[in-house]
């Protein structure tokens, strides 16, 4: 997994071979094509940050835990904005609505892939909530970006969108989540 | 629009007729008609927040700044709880990832209705920035909550999602933004 998706985004998809990444994994090729099918499947599971989120998760949790959003969402939104990564994503995103399989995938992209890992991190009750609703933000993000092409949001850079976005990612993962509305919640 | 929304809300789309909607509003049903069509484009008009955006923003805004967020969402949640709405909302966005015409009204709902009015209040250079993330971040929600059902989402109650969500939102539209790490964007 780490292979493909190091390839891909070096090459993108069209740029990748399974025999490519393979080799790079030092297994022979019959075995990729035999745990993850086709090239198109191979990329949906890198896509999916599946149960190895190895990579993800540290390079998010290491450094301090302040700008941890930040990081998050700027290592996100530029690898969503890869060409293919990016058509991918358009496309899951699309058939989420009307495809159970894909829906499904976004399901488990937003409640068990590294949003999770991440709320899991602080050792909250309610890690599921927070990965849920940080999830749901970005894929609204990833909707007005790629598919509906809401400005500013389609051209502002990753950047940019993790100054905005990433300290509320932040917030839902592991910060101190509001507690209803009357309370007088200090400055 | 207002005697729409109120019949509407009050009777429910099955439940509600354009002759109704021109009686309370003390015009003619051919005129109702004739400005907004078939009762399924009324009520899209409706759902739309469209110009007339007075009955929204005023309860918001009413009331102390703090709390804002929550309002809005409290109040969004419960009129797309309302199972008409719901069903027209899911079509909605359902056919914006394909449709042209809905991701239009979706783009619009997003940057041109309430949110884009009450970040406008504050006088803020990036308003409409601010009303897009905010948008996203709610359509986010309405795909979890009404369309893949992502769980809690789909499960929590208005008060608990304005809880959660409403403090985001209300950061979005008229508080501080996070400025980014390096960029010493002068404030």
């Amino acid at each position: 997994m780490r292979a493909a998706r190091e390839l891909f985004a070096e090459r993108g998809f069209d740029g990748t071979t399974i025999r490519e990444v393979a080799t790079r994994a030092d297994v022979d090729a019959a075995l990729v094509h035999h745990y993850f099918g086709t090239k198109q499947q191979l990329f949906v599971a890198a896509m999916e940050f599946p149960v190895e989120i190895g990579e993800v998760v540290p390079a998010v949790l290491g450094g301090p835990r302040e700008g941890l959003g930040e990081r998050f969402v700027r290592f996100v939104i530029a690898l969503w904005d890869q060409p293919d990564v990016r058509t991918l994503l358009t496309g899951v995103v699309r058939s989420a609505s009307t495809d159970r399989t894909a829906a499904t995938m976004v399901r488990r992209m937003l409640v068990e892939g590294p949003l999770l890992a991440i709320a899991t991190s602080i050792r909250t009750p309610d890690a599921q909530m927070r990965a849920a609703v940080a999830g749901s933000h970005l894929f609204g993000i990833a909707m007005a970006r790629y598919v509906i092409a809401v400005e500013p949001i389609a051209s502002m850079t990753p950047d940019e969108l993790a100054a905005v976005v990433g300290p509320v990612i932040e917030r839902y993962l592991v910060g101190e989540l509001g507690t209803g509305p009357k309370t007088g919640s200090a400055g």
